[in-house]
């Protein structure tokens, strides 16, 4: 929710249309980026408006490197607090935001790219459902809390990397120690073999430059292929939005 | 396998008739146990030679209070490696082995438990399947080895208990510095919470005693839901073997 603050009182105020790129300033400013330097960018999240139903949506958008807008990922897990443990803060995003329906897996200049956002890295789920539609890659930019920050952010995303054999990186927010909500910051690019950290960061902000090789990801499979070990006679996995070929 | 070396060519030659618990000395002893001082034991794993097929399993025992054995786990996933990385043995265990057909759920006197094998671990699939099944505990009798072991063995425990918000349990062999084939050891215990470690081991011979308390499974699950807030709209898993409840 990079273009305000972290507040659910103020989401709705900062939400932007993305059926139509030039009526987002948010989206424009990452198009015209991805075009004048040739890159494609994964562009976090902002809250969205869906302007035939009005309702908000936590929306991650996918920019190619001609500018185009390539993807548009609603967050699919909200992240919904039930009782509160003691010392926990009270969240429940579905009071603010409708859920995606759908998950993303977008074809870039740098290989096949799932998307989820923050709460969606804790389901097992949609990342099998990403290797399976062929990712390299899954992005995942999310904020964790200090607590499921320090115990989960890195072991999620090591476990769903060494799982599926393929890459994932994150990207969260930094801390902003005068904010309501304490992020755990900590962007990581973890490798497809052991789980190996490629790159990661502290709370501060900062520029993470990490080397991803998709040749690691055959080389993994090769030696050791979990894909050919699943028992698809014990249980079987359903996508239920997956096109036909 | 804790009744011989851990020597491919040593197993046939190990392996016991399950069928009659008379004819195998390994589940005598431990069902002798559980009687004697009324306890439940999931009893490692033995090589199983079947009587019918003549076929090998790698097979964990669990035997109640009263002696009975109440289930037998034949690991489901074997650990083929395909192509060897560079230092690594080469180990293709379903040259030795077949597979199990059938994931194990087991109501003891200390709640609901889930077995894995070892391998089995890798699979978030079958962690799930047995959340599903109501498990509050899933036990992995295994033996990773040195690389696998310090890069994945607790990695692999603590998100399948946070994943699934249930307790897990590893029992690894100690290692034998004279053997060929190199275990980590570290056997494990971790919550539902936050994947906490309540107790661990290094990787010497030694006995861990750790409190489990269901309570905090619910505590956890009413304090956030993964089970609820999975998207049954979006995937689905099926448990292929799910008896009628």
């Amino acid at each position: 929710m990079w273009n305000c603050p972290y507040s659910a009182d103020l989401f709705a105020e900062f939400a932007e249309n993305l059926n139509d790129i030039n009526s987002s300033p948010s989206s424009l400013m990452l198009s015209e980026v991805a075009y004048s330097l040739g890159v494609t960018i994964i562009g976090g999240s902002i809250p969205e408006r869906d302007a035939s139903s009005g309702r908000l949506y936590n929306t991650c958008c996918v920019f190619g490197s001609n500018g185009e807008l390539k993807a548009k990922h609603r967050k699919i897990h909200l992240f919904d607090m039930g009782k509160p443990l003691p010392g926990d803060v009270h969240f429940k995003e579905s009071d603010t935001f409708s859920a995606g329906e759908k998950p993303t897996v977008v074809e870039t200049d740098f290989g096949c790219i799932g998307i989820g956002i923050c709460h969606d890295l804790r389901f097992p789920e949609l990342a099998i459902l990403y290797r399976a539609r062929g990712a390299h890659l899954i992005c995942y930019p999310g904020a964790f809390n200090m607590s499921t920050g320090e115990a989960l952010w890195e072991l999620e995303q090591r476990t769903r990397a060494v799982d599926n054999q393929l890459y994932v990186a994150t990207c969260s927010p930094c801390r902003d120690s005068a904010g309501s909500y304490m992020i755990w910051g900590h962007s990581t690019v973890v490798g497809p073999q052991m789980g190996e950290i490629i790159g990661t960061t502290g709370h501060e902000e900062t520029v993470l430059i990490a080397e991803i090789d998709y040749a690691k990801i055959q080389l993994t499979r090769d030696s050791f292929s979990l894909e050919n070990q699943r028992r698809d006679n014990v249980y079987r996995f359903i996508d239920l939005h997956q096109e036909s070929p």
